[in-house]
C-alpha cells in the first residue's frame, strides 16, 4: 500500500495549541474529527492538558460542577504514596477511584491547503457538566444537509459515553445529550440515511462477555439508536487481534461503504485497515483488509506519549484520493493520502 | 416493612416445568417477568437448563447457527483440565472463552389467583440466532395500548444485548431486535410515554470507568434509545453497595414513578429496594429507601443455586396492594405482598 506522508508532518504539535489556562500545559493535540466547510478543511483537535507537577507530586486537572457553574480544579497526588498506582502515563488509580492525568477539550484549527493549519485560540468544545467531568475526547464529524453532526466521548467517574453536538460553520456549537450509554466510543455516524435510517459505527467495551469489536445501530433522528449489530470482530494472531473501532466517517464508493477503522494488538500497537461494508445493509462487511493500510513506522508515529499508534478520527475523499489525519503516538496531529482504488483492491 | 410472603411459596420449582430437550434438565426457574392478560397472571419464566454431566466431565449446552437453522449441541469439558476454571458454578472459564454452564430460554406459566400456575409445556420464547447462542434471560414486559412488549438479556459469546420481542396473548411472540448493546441488562420500560417520549430503566456493565448503576434512556418508538441519563448509583457500606439495577416495570403513583430495584453487596447478597422518580423527569431521583423492602430470610432465598438472592423482574400493582414476584437464589419463583403506601412512607 502506498502511503505519501505529508512532509510537514507532524502537521500540528501541543506547542501550536495555546493552552485553555495558564496553570494548564498541552501535553498531546491528537485524534482530531475532520470536515469540509465553506472552503476549509477544519480538524476538530483533542486537546489533553496537565496541571503541571513535580517530582514529588503529580497533579490532575478535573471539572467540578456546582450551583453556579462549573470549573476545572486541581487535585494532588504525592508520588510515594504506594497506595496509588502510577505506571500508566494516562491513568492515576486509587484505591476508591480512577483519575485520568489530562484532561481534553475539542478545538478547531482551519486550513486553506489541507496541510498548514491555524489553531483556534481558545476551545470549541469544552467540558461544562458533571458527565464531562474528565473531558470530551476523540470527536467524529458527519455532514448532513448542512449541518455538522460531531459525536464525541464525554467521559466521567460514571462512564464513557458518546455524545453529540452540532455545528454549521464551527463557532458556535450545541450540545445534544448521550447517544450511546457506558461504555462505548468511536461512533462513527453515515453521511446518508440508508434504508430510510440513519447508520452508525459504535464500539462498546463489555466487562463479561464479549471483546472490543465494532458494531452498528440504526436510529430515526440521529438521537435514539438501536438494532443493534455485530459487525466486525478482532481476529487471534493478526495486527486488529486486541480491538477493532470506527476511524474515519464510512465512504460511499460504487462497491461498498468503504470505512478506515483502527485496530490494535493487546499491546496497543494501533494500526489502521480497512473493510467494506453492504451500502443498503451496512452490518454485512462485504470485504476486508488482512493486512493494515497504515503502520506507525514514522519517528513521530513510533515515539510519543503513547509509542506505535496511528489512530484516525477523519479522512476527506476527494476523487481516487483519500486523505486521512491522524493522531501520531497519541501526541500530534500528521496528515497521509492514499489511494481509494488501491485500498479496495486490497480487501478480499 | 411487613413483606407477607406467599405460603405456598416456592410457588414455582425446576421441578415443575418440562425440559425442552430429553437430555436437559431444568436446574433453575426464577426471573419471571409479569404480567395481566385476559384476568390471568402470566409470569414469563426464565429456565435454566444444562446437559447431564458426570463426575469426570462437565457438560455445556450451546446454540449453534447454520444455513438450516440453529440447534443446541453439548460440549464438554473434563473436570481434571486444569486450564479451566469451574469454582462459579454459572460459568466454565476456559483459555479462550467463557461458556455458561447452563442455557436459557423463557416460558410461559399462567394463573387465576396469583399463587397456583400452571406451566405451558413448550417455550415461549427459545434461543434462535447467533445472539442468542448462551441463552435469553432475565425479561420484564411493559404493557401498552394492548400489547405487551417483552425486554430480556440475549447473551452469546459477542456479549450480553438487551432485545425486544412483543406478544399480544403469550402464545404468538415477535422477536424485533437489540435495542440495547452490550453490556446491559435489567431494562424496564416505563408503561407510557413521560413528555412525549417513552423512557426506560438501564443497567450498563462498563468496564474501565464507572460502576453497576442504573441510568434512564428515551426513545421515540421503543426500538431506539438515546439521550442517556445517570440515574442511580451504588453506595458506599450500603447493601446496594456493589450494584443496583432496575426490577420491576415502574408503577405510577402520585408522588412519582415507584421503582422496585435489586442491589447487591460485592459478594452477591441481592435484595430488593426502592426509589422515588419524577413523573416528568425520571432520570430524577426523587426519594430512596436507605434500607431494602425486602431481604433473604426464607429458607428458599437463603439457600439454592446462588445462596441469598431475591430478584424481581416484576410486580403487580392493585390499589394498595403491590404482589411481587422475584426469583429466590436463582432457582426458584416465589411470591409476596407489600403495601405500596408503607414503602412510599419508608422513601426519604
Amino acid at each position: 500500500m502506498k502511503v505519501y506522508r505529508y512532509p510537514e508532518n507532524p502537521l500540528i504539535t501541543p506547542e501550536d495549541v495555546k493552552p485553555s489556562r495558564p496553570d494548564l500545559e498541552v501535553v498531546c493535540v491528537f485524534n482530531a474529527g475532520v470536515a469540509s466547510c465553506r472552503g476549509e478543511t477544519i480538524l476538530l483537535l483533542r486537546v489533553a492538558e496537565r496541571a503541571i507537577g513535580d517530582e514529588r507530586c503529580a497533579r490532575v486537572p478535573v471539572l467540578e460542577c456546582g450551583k453556579d457553574g462549573s470549573c476545572i480544579v486541581v487535585k494532588e497526588f504525592k508520588r510515594d504514596d504506594s497506595s496509588c498506582d502510577f505506571s500508566d502515563p494516562r491513568v492515576i488509580a486509587t484505591p476508591d477511584q480512577v483519575f485520568l492525568t489530562t484532561i481534553s477539550h475539542l478545538r478547531v484549527a482551519r486550513s486553506k491547503d489541507g496541510r498548514k493549519f491555524t489553531v483556534d485560540p481558545n476551545p470549541g468544545l469544552y467540558p461544562d457538566r458533571p458527565s464531562e467531568s474528565f473531558g470530551l475526547e476523540d470527536p467524529r464529524i458527519t455532514e448532513i444537509g448542512g449541518t455538522y453532526y460531531i459525536a464525541y466521548k464525554s467521559v466521567s467517574p460514571t462512564g464513557i459515553c458518546v455524545s453529540l453536538a452540532t455545528t454549521t460553520d464551527f463557532y458556535e456549537f450545541q450540545k445534544l445529550g448521550h447517544i450511546f450509554c457506558p461504555e462505548n466510543l468511536d461512533v462513527c455516524i453515515f453521511p446518508e440515511k440508508v434504508h430510510g435510517r440513519y447508520a452508525a459505527l459504535h464500539r462498546p467495551v463489555p466487562r463479561f462477555l464479549g471483546s472490543l469489536n465494532m458494531w452498528v445501530a440504526y436510529s430515526p433522528d440521529l438521537m435514539h439508536w438501536g438494532d443493534h449489530h455485530f459487525l466486525l470482530g478482532t481476529e487471534a494472531g493478526s495486527w486488529d487481534s486486541g480491538r477493532t473501532g470506527g476511524g474515519a466517517v464510512p465512504i460511499r464508493t460504487e462497491k461498498g461503504w468503504l470505512e478506515i477503522y483502527h485496530g490494535a494488538t493487546p499491546d496497543d500497537h494501533y494500526c489502521l485497515g480497512a473493510v467494506l461494508l453492504d451500502l443498503n445493509e451496512p452490518h454485512k462487511v462485504i470485504a476486508r483488509g488482512r493486512e493494515p493500510i497504515m503502520k506507525p513506522e514514522a519517528e513521530y508515529e513510533t515515539h510519543g506519549f503513547m509509542p506505535n499508534v496511528v489512530f484516525s478520527c477523519g479522512a476527506l475523499a476527494d476523487g481516487d484520493k483519500l486523505t486521512i489525519y491522524y493522531g501520531a503516538a497519541d501526541m500530534v496531529i500528521a496528515g497521509a493520502e492514499l489511494s481509494i482504488s488501491e485500498i479496495l483492491e486490497s480487501l478480499s
